[in-house]
């Protein structure tokens, strides 16, 4: 038997060979003619759906149509198409499939029902030979290579760096300005600062006992936030609950005591200051909070340290030391977080 | 000190009472106006905003309106528009604020901002001296009264009831037609039959030790799942992680053993059909599983029963047994479910 976790690590330790891969002319460029083919064709609103890890990348991706693209954007719930046969009229929409596999035959049939009903469709996946790639009328290969752990890592982070530049293209005609370039250029060197920084795995040992935990951010760090506790659930079988900061305080933040340790991510821009009263209420409520973000935060444990970047980037280096918390987590609880129970790599749902 | 629950408890009782005076004319005729409005302006998306359980309210409205409308709808993140200045293009966009108060900044910026790009607002409130109601062009009054608890019950399933009477009037042209009106009139005693169900009071010590819950549902019933799992986290601080049938087989499958309880729920429809799939994999993982729905189901350890009903009013009844099994669990706890710690009745987020 492989050793525990050895496939994930592994996975994570590439994102930054991943990013410059995908920062390539041979892949960004394409990109840019998807982008290109969504400006010729001025959509309305974009539709995303997507399931698991990839709902997260979608989920980043609505945050930024909406703010980038001043296009409204949301997230469909396949089932009012695949199980009720809902036939929304999707003609001024662009829909969005965001899948690692491109397997899953319910967003294959949103895809499909949204192409035949005149919207421009857009499957994003790491498999260029998919069903979803075969129903969309446009494709992106976000070419994260083969996945060792059932967790996904790589795919996920690929999905985020595919997505912003083809939101960032699309903003502006086409083709990703030059200032955008460069703050995308660094992202492969502070991915591998985040994931050379040993704090995580450091932290990781502080959880082992832990019967639950909360993760939150607000505007582009909730995906985050969400994406962090999916990969708690999966692979330490932790109850992890994601919440926007917002939405904690309307109710959740009763379950806020000292035994429920909160991961918040708190990046320098306007997600970040809008977190501070959040922060001060679960500091009210005496809960043990450890941060994600460039800066201190006061009354925190501690903080898994990213760089400063805006707040639109810092998703793609966020997830990286809570990707590793999360591994770390389940190898010291005696889990192997490349095979997490009952799970497989493709799920089929209809 | 008052008896801990006696409010939430009047609360749930009153909830029967609340729909019959909703069908009342008085009230539902305004509610046949905003859907002549609605129809009148044309809308060709929709988009909700809420927060906490109206958000619930709000995720059912949008399946009703991409089922039986035929439009597209979304959820909206108000944190695009409040946090980071976003101003998506909103002119052909019906957007609907959600709240019991109408008193949540956040959510009366969104309506501003949506009617100054166009947009036709409508607010949705038990408070129709709100801002929310003051910055939305339209208005619907959910009368549910006043509601004694912290944690939202008849102004929840107040607010259900609103939306299925503008969604089902909007569908036919301004008024309901005689079926709808004939299927919608059973409701009230339909709930008043749920509510003599002594199953939920007989459950709840069960869960006395539990250490989480999940909650799962699919389509319509979603809405319900995530009702329960917040209900659970607002009264008895139980982490409940709320999934779509789907979803819970995208990674957080993984979580399910004997020792996490299931409340699953189950209607005799097109969603409750799509939840087998999600119940056998359950039972593999040996998990403990009651189902909240009409029919029993092979392998569960009990039902929650409501009548039979079309999937689409199931929301109105399946969350009743549910509110009470939050309530008396919380009082097994030794905590009073009518003032959560660390919470209030309005909720100010930015």
């Amino acid at each position: 038997m492989a050793t525990p976790g050895v496939g994930m690590a592994a996975d994570i330790a590439e994102q930054p060979e991943v990013y410059a891969r995908l920062l390539e002319p041979a892949n960004a460029d394409p990109i840019a003619a998807v982008a290109r083919a969504i400006v010729a064709k001025k959509p309305r609103h974009v539709v995303f759906t997507a399931r698991g890890t990839s709902d997260h990348a979608a989920l980043y991706g609505a945050y930024l149509t909406e703010i980038r693209l001043g296009l409204p954007a949301g997230l469909a719930s396949p089932s009012a198409i695949t199980v009720y046969g809902a036939r929304p009229d999707l003609s001024q929409a662009l829909v969005i499939g965001v899948s690692q596999s491109g397997g899953s035959p319910d967003l294959t049939e949103v895809l499909s029902t949204a192409r035949q009903s005149g919207a421009l469709t857009l499957a994003v996946t790491n498999n260029p030979a998919s069903a979803l790639n075969e129903a969309a009328e446009l494709a992106i290969d976000v070419g994260a290579g083969h996945e060792r752990a059932v967790a996904a890592t790589k795919t996920y982070t690929a999905e985020l760096l595919a997505l912003l530049l083809l939101i960032e293209a699309t903003r502006n005609g086409g083709t990703l300005p030059a200032d955008e370039q460069r703050a995308i250029a660094a992202l492969p060197e502070q991915a591998r600062r985040t994931l050379a920084d040993d704090t995580a795995a450091r932290l990781a040992p502080r959880y082992r006992f832990a019967a639950r935990v909360v993760t939150t951010g607000r505007g582009y760090a909730y995906a985050t936030a969400r994406e962090a506790a999916l990969k708690l659930m999966e692979t330490s079988y932790l109850p992890a609950l994601a919440f926007s900061g917002a939405d904690l305080l309307h109710g959740p933040l009763a379950l806020a005591d000292p035994d429920v340790p909160v991961l918040a991510v708190v990046g320098n821009g306007p997600g970040g200051r809008a977190m501070r009263e959040v922060l001060t209420r679960l500091d009210e409520r005496r809960a043990d909070v450890v941060t994600i973000g460039p800066d201190d935060v006061p009354g925190a444990s501690a903080r898994l340290p990213v760089p400063a970047t805006d707040e639109r980037y810092a998703p793609l280096l966020d997830i990286l030391p809570l990707q590793t918390l999360a591994k770390d987590l389940a190898v010291a609880r005696g889990e192997d977080p490349d095979t997490p129970r009952g799970l497989q790599k493709v799920t089929s749902t209809l």
